[in-house]
This record gives structure tokens, C-alpha cells and sequence, in this order.
């Protein structure tokens, strides 16, 4: 029985009853509901698009959660979450104690694996059909992954094992949409352009779906691998040890579920590949190459524009200082799949053949930058902090152990907000601090910003800088060239107490002090790394307090350095406060709201000085 | 002219005169000088063995510098050192102060990119192109790959950029043993395994390098085109953008040869498959599928032996517990080509249902170690320290942040020793520390390490157990039952101070103790993570002295985390003295000669010890 209302759905049993072209009128329904929906909320909206009709045919032909259903870069499982009874929470989407822009174990039960990078699910798919006891081998394990995030290495890691595995079953959805956030770069990419024109030469493939009677299905496999052989040469899937069905169109919903209903009956590893469009149904996102429409604040939907555009990203900021620069002395820039990410768009224009785009690989990124070092080239690595993570091995042995000169930029450093807990940009310090050579540093304003990136690219060894998601203090690129020295800057005067702290987070503790007339210093720490040992041994003294805050992990953090460092020299002091994160995880929300949430607000700050001076 | 004595060898530019016979001749004298020097140093054996010819072959078709050859994990470079002049360092080969067994820049010109960790070199190789100058241009860069690296998730990134990348021709050599260490896994295996078969019905391909004239090779690759179009079908390197070469034999000098300078004239990206005998020319190497002769320590040429082996190593003692524990209560063992470096052989004779060897592949296997966790499976996921730098982002998100239960053995924790600066297990603590819902500890001796094991699969969340390389006190496993707590305990009782320490140090630092009449307590961190908060509440005081010795950086350490957890609590202390690893980078040599090298050896500690109590 068709459901009046998106809202209503409890879970996804009703599909079994109906018909396709109740299907077609369910995929619409929903297609309106997600594009009104994150037109307020904002959110991840074209892959999700995209993705409808796939996602309603699983749910159709497979029974979640005894089938468990893997959304790889879980932002594209919205319409699942719609099918599993979650509609009525989208008002909340990405908002504190509101629903996950990503699966959530704790929201339900159909949520089997908590993707937020790509490329991992088939892994975790992998482990959980080696875990498939006896009884459980009917259960078919799927995972839905798409062209960008299948041409990553760990996920052709997964494929070499599982195609290399005896006994197990997995069943992939490749869903091609032809995109990363940007348009999907790469040799694979070019290997399914010619699947994909496979398509365009397979003029009967249509009919034998229409043809096959169901008395006919048990041969179907065999007359389609005839079929197949006849069009189609064998292809990387099948070099790696699974049958390959495809293309076919992912956003035909009577195709998609015909083609599943007769992969489910077979027992070996398979790839199903269905071509979608990403954005589908909604204008603007349909034609948008750059990536403008792949995650939004809330927009207009009928001009498609953003209510907050004439925010200045950090993200812009480095990307304005990085043109400037390179207009005088140029360098080669790497980014992982973050063209559009890192608004890295104009300098693509302006320096075509400096800009390296190497799709979702930050291993790969980040050793190319080596190479790029090692023949004395200058190079500028660029990275969300969540994904350095995927690099660390190769930042440390290939760039930091040989100190090359590579600057890298990480962007989204610090509390991420409402992508949660798998994006927080919290552990790089961690990471970097304990590698060899390197200087770290992280800018409070764009003049900063500007002068900082012009030493990193002077700078003997890794020069890493930080920046986070949001909007910066930005006028005019005030391109003024002054040295910014390894030493602390005074910002606020005060006698009472210290407060320590490094980029924008400093505009916002100056901000508190100043209007609640508190009588401490506020110190900047431009650099994190080196530390300035001389400034510590000035102010220590058995009356001196002293506050550090960060956002970041503890371990790791200016504050541990600091309190070793004040330690082993016999420092005195008061009070010493440390405000980061303990080991603990931050939950989604607004970047306020979750620090608020974890004790980091601006409230926190007050009573922290407060206690800190007077108790 | 032939060379009298490998060790007279200054470059490799006598070897443009030599003919085929005398480079015969001077293959097998480097495979002898190999074997005996190996016998008596120690070090990488049948990979150097076997890949001999192919060495030659780029030093004679080749003009390195100029042209740069890399080699991916560099532990096969040893004929390369001996071409550029390094024969004669051979007796100081992985010793302090002596030959480097990797690629070492500080060595030579020759050695391009230091190579640790596998499968990386495709990806400088891609940055040294994208570097290159127009006037560069001609110059070749070359990589030596072999099968179990390219399987790598990593160096598919790099194929995959490579090859969709315009205007640049790198070439690729892969060497295939059919071995990582031990037997090579995995689809692309299977896949290889295709290639090397079609050498067998290429009957006419041997006739074809002598029947054509020098007249005719321009027409040889179309030629050869024809002639593989017809015998073998496309293959999944040339769908990632490569043209694809092979298979030849790898050992055969003057086919290795032909090929090469064919191939030095193409100008696109391209892969010469090369099939090598791993261990060639030695008996025992050649016949072994285990790993036994991947990496030796000394050892009688007669016999194979070892001359260390009644040793048992840390790694040992962590398997037989595995496999007493797995008696009582199953579990699965995930291991990333580690089965011979982390002893599992007999765990795998004994569960080989439980065990799973999923190539040269930490991330997979981390998110894989996930999935079973995901599904209420029991899972002890092993890896070297170094290696786990590349499971970063995976062991973060998809095993601790959602605070799985899986077990995760850090092998060859610490100063390794003649391996070098690129495989230190020193940094995994400063990894783990920051991560949510850790435990991570380190047992002194095989008792404690049963029981802490035995409490890791009881532990709820990722529970972490580090050791170290080397020898363990071990006579017979003492399956006693005890549970440890999380409190630190006191080795030695004395009154002038506290040496807190974990792991086997523990033991070296009693003798030390002990020898010297020390009045100092000694303090057994068994569990790194958390730290014992009551003892260290309980010895503050304004007379307290306390030293913290780790062979971990000092981002993240131990150290760190009691100074911190010391000053936010205001715990008094006269002197804090920490022994770590500051900002530097360990060089190879033995693990006592490079600990005493960089302040960390034993009269370091007495020193340390004896200043703290007396100043």
C-alpha cells in the first residue's frame, strides 16, 4: 500500500507490496521531500539525489537489517534513512541531538557500518562476511560505493582480498555518478568510460529484460555472460576476481530491481554497476560540475543559491594567498579530490598545469609530494585534517623523516561542526607534533595567513599550516610581506594570568576578555611548534597562572608540550589549565553547539579564567 | 673491461662495455659476494637474490643518475649499492655508522628516494615526473616494484593517477616472485598468475628477440602488439592507462636486457612484467615459501641455519599465548603479510580457518578487523609499529571512535635497530594515546603478556598490546591466570625518587638498579594508557623526583601525559626528568648501539638517574 506521507514511513517493509510505478511515484516523493528538506537544514544533497532509486530497490528486494545494506561516504544514505523511519527527524539534520548526515548505529538498527571517509566499506563488508556463521550465510552483505571512492586504494585493498577470498559472497553496487565532489580524475575513471560506452553498443540488453520470462531466470546468468563476451571485453572487476554486471541505468527503478533480484540468487563475489546522475531531479544540481550542489548550506530552491554566500571561507582565504604568491614565485599544488573542497577552483584557473588533482588518495598525494621535493620543486600539499589521517605514514617517512620542503595546508583543522564525529579535524596536532622536523603553525587573520604561507614556502623542512572550516576576518588580501617570528605575540596585556591559544579561537577569547574586562594576557602561539621556550621561562613564577585552549585531542596538544616542557625546567607556576579534548567524541552539531556540548564554549572560557585567577 | 673483485666497482659505467657473457659472469659474482657477506651480517637476502639481473641490466640500459632508478621497499637494492661503488661497505652493512640496508641519499647519488615501507615509490616517482623540466625530459625515471607491493592499495593509487595523467611516461618494472615475505595472496595474484601462463603459449616470443634485426624495432611494438593481441587478452594494467610488457624472465640477463632498451625508447606509461625466482642461486632461499630467508641474521651457508636461533622472540611468546588463549575461546587473527614476521605459523597450522592474511594491506585489515567487531566476532588484528602508521584513519574511525572491541597486537614496538630510520616503532604511542577509548599497555615478561592478552579479549573497546624486537625472558609459558590491574607496580622500593618505565626496560633498567646500589623506586607502567592518577597523587610531594624512560617521541608520551595530568592538578615535584625520543631521527645500527647513540643507553639512564636525586 502506498504511504501518503515520507513522514510516515516506519520502516522498509511496505515496499514488498508495491508496484513499480508506485516505486516511480515513491522515488518523486522523495527526490521533493530531500531537495525541501536540505534546502533548509543544508546538508549533502546531490549524491543523495542521485542515489534514490538504487536505494529503494535494495530495500525492496533485500530485508535489512538481516541483509545489512553499506553506504560507502555514508552522506548518500539520506534516502535510506528515509526508508528506515527517520524522515520525520530531517528538521534536525546535522544539528545537535538531531539526526547524522552519516549512518549512526545509535539511530537504527539498519545502520551496519559508520562510513564517513570513503572507501572503507568494503573492508568492514569483508570482515563481516568472514564473521557469517553457518546460519547466517543466506544473509546477503551489500555495499554501495561510488565511482570516485571505488578508485581509492584502500578499497582496491578490499577488492584484491575479497576477490582473492574462497567462500564469500559479497555483493557491490557501484553507483557512477561520474563525480567526486568535482568530476572523478584518473585512469579508472577511464577504463569505465568504456564500460560506460558499452552501454550505448548493447542495444538488446533492454529486451532480454523485457523478454525473460521468470521460468527462463536460472540461465539468465549464462545467456548474459554470452551476451556480455559478445559486446564487451572482461574488464578490471573480473581481473580482480568478480563478476562483472553492467552498466545499467541506476536511476530506472523497474532496471535496477530486475538486475538485483537476479544477483541476489548467485554465490560469488560481484560488482553491479549502475550509471546515475548525480543531483537528478533538481536543476542546478544536476549541471553542476564544480561541486557547488555536492554538500550546501540552506539555499533558494528556485534560483538554487545559498543564503550564506558572501561568507568568506578560510579555505578562500589560503586559496587567494596561495594565487598572489605564485604570481611571484611559482610552486605546484596536490590536493585529493578537494578542488572544490578547498576552493582551490581559481587558482586551477589561473596556474592550469601547477594544479594536481589525484582524486580520493591522500596516500598517493602525499608521497607525490615528496617526489615533487626531491627534485627540488615547491610544492603545496593540501588536506582536510580528518583526511591527513589517511596519510600519516607518508607525511612522516616520505616528507618529515627526510625533511623536504613541502608546506602543507590543513584545512578544516579543529572542530568541523555539523559533519561530525568522523570529519573533526582534532587529531593533526597530535599527528604532527610528534613528527621529526616539522614546524606547525596556525593563522588568526588573513594577513597572518598570507605572511605565514610566504615563510612556509622559505622554510627548511615541512611547514604545516592549519586553518578551519568557517568563515574567516577578511577585507582585502592585504598583501604587506612581514616576517611573523617563532616567538609569542601579545595581543591583551593583563596581569592576572595567561591565556594561551592559536588561530581565529584567539579573535573570539580576545572578544570575551575585552568585554568582561578580565585582567590577563592573552598570548598568541602563531607557531604551536617550536614552542617559545624563552617567553615560558619569563613568565614562570610561583604566582603565575596559566590557560591553555585548544581544539584539539590532549595528547599531543600545546598544552602537553608546554607542561613537559615547564617540568623538566623546573618552571613554577599556580595554576596551569589546559582546555582541549579529552578522550572523548564530539557528536554533530553547529561548531558552537558542540563545543558548548564539550565543555569548550565561550561560558567555559569565562569560568575557566575566572577560577584560574582567583581561586 | 670486466671488474677483477666486486668490491673495485666505483659506478656503474664499466658496464656499458661488457658483453652478455661477462655480465653473466658478474651476476653470479654479486649473487656470491651476496650470500657470504649476508651469511655473516645479517640482513635482506632472497629478494636481493633474485633480482640481480634486472639491477645489471638498468645500471647497463640505463644512465643513472641522470635516468633515476627507484626501488620500492628498498631492502632490494643491495646490488644497486654494489654497482654505485658500496661493495666495499658490505661488512658494515645495517651496523651503526655502517652501510644503510635501504636507499640512503646521505650514501649516494644514486639512491633517489629513500624507500622504507612498501609501495610508495610509484608515487614519488609520479611527483619526480610532474618535476621534470622541459630540458629533463629524456631522462627516465624507472621503478622497481614487486608483486606483493603493487598489490598494495597505495600503489594502485599511483597506477591509477599515473595513468590518467597526460604527458608523462613513467616506466614501471615489476619484479614477480610470487612471494611478499611469505607466499603473495590476493586477486591480483590470481590475475598475475593468468599473465604468467600466457608466457607459456608465447611459444614464438623468444624467436622474436632473435630473428629481429636492429632494422626493424621500430616496428617492434606494433609487432609485439599483434602478436599478444592474438596470444594473450588485455589485462588490468593496461585498463589503468599502461602498456603492458611480459611476462619475460627476470633472470635471464640478455632478455632483461633487450627488453629494457626497447622499452627505454617508448613514451608512455608503461609495466615490464619480469617473473623472478626470489632466493635464486641459494638452495635453502630458493625453496623457501615461508619468509625464512627474507631477512636473516647471520647464518652457516652450509647448513641455512641460523646461528640466533634458540632465541625466542617477543613476537613468539605474544603467538603461543594466541594459540593457548584461541584453545579456550576462538577467535580470528588479521594480518597484514606478517604470518613469518609476526611468528603465526603455527597459530595458522593450528586455526587456519582463524587466520587471515590479507597482503601488504593496514588499512584494509584495520576497517576488515572492524567489520568482525561489528559483528559480535572476537578479533586480534597484528601489526608492526611501523606499518601501523599506514592504518592511521582507519584504526581511528573505525575501531576506536565507535569503541569496538578488538585487540590489536603492536609488534616490533620501539627501537628496532638495524631495520633504520624508517622502521622505528616509535611513534605508535603518540598515535594511540590520542585516540578515544584506548587502553594500550606493554608487558615486561610472557607471563604478563598472557594474562594482558587474556584481558584485552575480556576488555570492552580497542585494547591495544605492545612489544617490543627482540628476545623475551621466556622459559616455559606459565598459563597462570592472574588478572593485572590498572595500577602501576613497584618493581624495587627505594626513597630518593621514581624511574617509571614499561616493558622489557623494565628488566634492564632492575639490573641497572640492582648492579649500582641505586636508592630509587622503579615503577612498572604495565598500562601505558591510563595512567595510574591515585599513585601519582599519592609520591607528590615537594621532595619527589621522577624520571620517565620510553623509546617512543616525546609528542604523546607517556612522559607528556603525566607532566600534564601532574600541573593541572597541582601536584608538587622537585625534579621531572624525561627520557624519550626528542625531535631526531634514529639511525639503523644495533638497538643498543642506536640507543646509546642517542642518549637513551644505559649509562645514560645512570647518569639520569644519579643527577635527578643528588642536584
Amino acid at each position: 500500500m502506498m504511504i501518503d506521507k515520507i513522514e510516515e514511513i516506519e520502516n522498509p517493509s511496505f515496499l514488498k507490496e508495491l508496484s513499480i510505478s508506485d516505486l516511480k511515484e515513491l522515488a518523486e516523493k522523495i527526490r521533493f521531500f530531500l531537495i525541501e528538506n536540505i534546502s533548509k537544514t543544508g546538508g549533502h544533497l546531490a549524491s543523495n539525489l542521485g542515489v534514490i532509486e538504487i536505494t529503494i530497490a535494495l530495500h525492496k528486494v533485500f530485508d535489512s537489517p538481516n541483509d545489512k545494506i553499506l553506504f560507502d561516504v555514508g552522506h548518500q544514505a539520506y534516502t535510506h534513512k528515509i526508508l528506515t523511519g527517520r524522515a520525520k527527524d530531517f528538521k534536525t539534520l546535522r544539528q545537535i541531538d538531531g539526526l547524522s548526515g552519516y549512518p549512526s548505529r545509535k539511530e537504527s538498527i539498519h545502520d551496519i557500518f559508520e562510513s564517513g571517509h570513503s572507501s572503507n566499506t568494503l573492508s568492514a563488508m569483508a570482515g563481516m562476511l568472514l564473521s557469517q556463521k553457518e546460519s547466517e550465510k543466506d544473509n546477503r552483505i551489500i555495499s554501495v560505493i561510488g565511482d570516485a571512492s571505488i578508485a581509492n586504494g584502500m578499497a582496491f585493498e578490499a577488492l584484491m582480498n575479497m576477490g582473492g577470498t574462497k567462500n564469500i559472497a559479497p555483493i557491490i553496487i557501484l553507483n557512477d555518478n561520474q563525480m567526486a565532489i568535482s568530476k572523478s580524475v584518473g585512469s579508472l575513471e577511464k577504463a569505465l568510460s568504456k564500460l560506460r560506452l558499452s552501454r550505448k553498443f548493447d542495444k538488446f540488453k533492454g529486451s532480454i529484460y523485457k523478454i525473460t520470462p521468470k521460468v527462463l531466470m536460472p540461465s539468465f546468468h549464462k545467456l548474459k555472460r554470452g551476451v556480455k563476451a559478445a559486446i564487451q571485453r572482461d574488464n578490471i572487476f573480473e581481473d580482480l576476481g568478480f563478476d562483472y554486471y553492467g552498466p545499467y541505468d541506476g536511476n530506472d527503478i523497474e532496471i535496477v530491481i530486475k538486475t538485483l533480484e537476479r544477483v541476489k540468487v548467485q554465490n560469488k563475489p560481484l560488482i553491479v554497476h549502475f550509471q546515475t546522475k548525480k543531483g537528478k531531479g533538481y536543476y542546478f544540481a544536476e549541471n553542476d560540475e564544480t561541486g557547488e550542489y555536492h554538500g550546501v548550506s540552506p539555499f533558494d530552491i528556485e534560483t538554487g543559491n545559498s543564503f550564506n554566500s558572501s561568507i568568506i571561507s578560510w579555505s578562500e582565504v589560503i586559496s587567494r594567498s596561495l594565487i598572489e604568491i605564485c604570481k611571484e614565485d611559482p610552486f605546484h599544488v596536490i590536493t585529493p579530490a578537494m578542488v572544490f573542497g578547498s576552493k582551490l577552483d581559481q587558482f586551477k584557473v589561473q596556474f592550469p598545469s601547477l594544479l594536481h588533482d589525484c582524486g580520493i588518495a591522500e596516500e598517493h598525494a602525499a608521497t607525490m609530494a615528496s617526489g615533487m621535493a626531491l627534485s627540488n620543486t615547491k610544492v603545496f600539499l593540501t588536506m582536510y585534517s580528518t583526511f591527513a589521517q589517511r596519510a600519516y605514514d607518508q607525511i612522516l617517512n616520505d616528507i618529515c623523516r627526510p625533511n623536504l620542503n613541502v608546506v602543507i595546508g590543513i584545512d578544516r583543522a579543529g572542530v568541523v561542526g555539523d559533519d561530525g564525529q568522523t570529519h573533526q579535524g582534532i587529531f593533526d596536532l597530535s599527528m604532527f607534533n610528534g613528527m621529526p622536523n616539522t614546524t606547525i603553525c596556525m593563522p588568526s587573520n588573513a594577513y597572518d595567513a598570507y605572511n605565514l604561507l610566504r615563510a612556509g614556502f622559505k622554510n627548511k623542512g615541512p611547514f604545516i599550516i592549519r586553518y578551519p572550516r568557517g568563515s574567516a576576518i577578511y577585507d582585502v588580501l592585504n598583501t604587506n610581506k612581514y616576517d611573523i617570528a617563532k616567538k609569542y605575540r601579545t595581543v591583551i596585556q593583563g596581569s592576572k594570568g595567561y591565556v594561551i591559544s592559536y588561530g581565529p579561537d584567539v579573535n573570539r577569547i580576545k572578544k570575551l576578555i575585552l568585554e568582561h574586562n578580565l585582567d590577563v594576557s592573552l598570548i598568541e602561539a602563531i607557531y604551536i611548534k617550536p614552542i617559545d621556550e624563552e617567553f615560558l621561562k619569563e613568565i614562570a613564577s610561583p604566582s603565575c597562572n596559566i590557560l591553555i585552549y585548544e581544539q584539539v585531542v590532549k595528547s599531543g596538544s600545546l598544552a602537553e608540550s608546554i607542561a613537559c616542557f615547564m617540568m623538566e625546567n623546573n618552571l613554577r607556576y599556580r595554576n596551569f589549565v589546559s582546555m582541549n579534548i579529552k578522550n572523548m567524541i564530539f557528536e554533530h552539531g553547529s561548531i558552537k553547539d558542540v563545543l558548548e556540548r564539550n565543555g569548550l564554549g565561550d561560558d567555559d572560557i569565562l569560568r575557566k579564567i575566572e577560577e584560574m585567577i582567583c581561586d
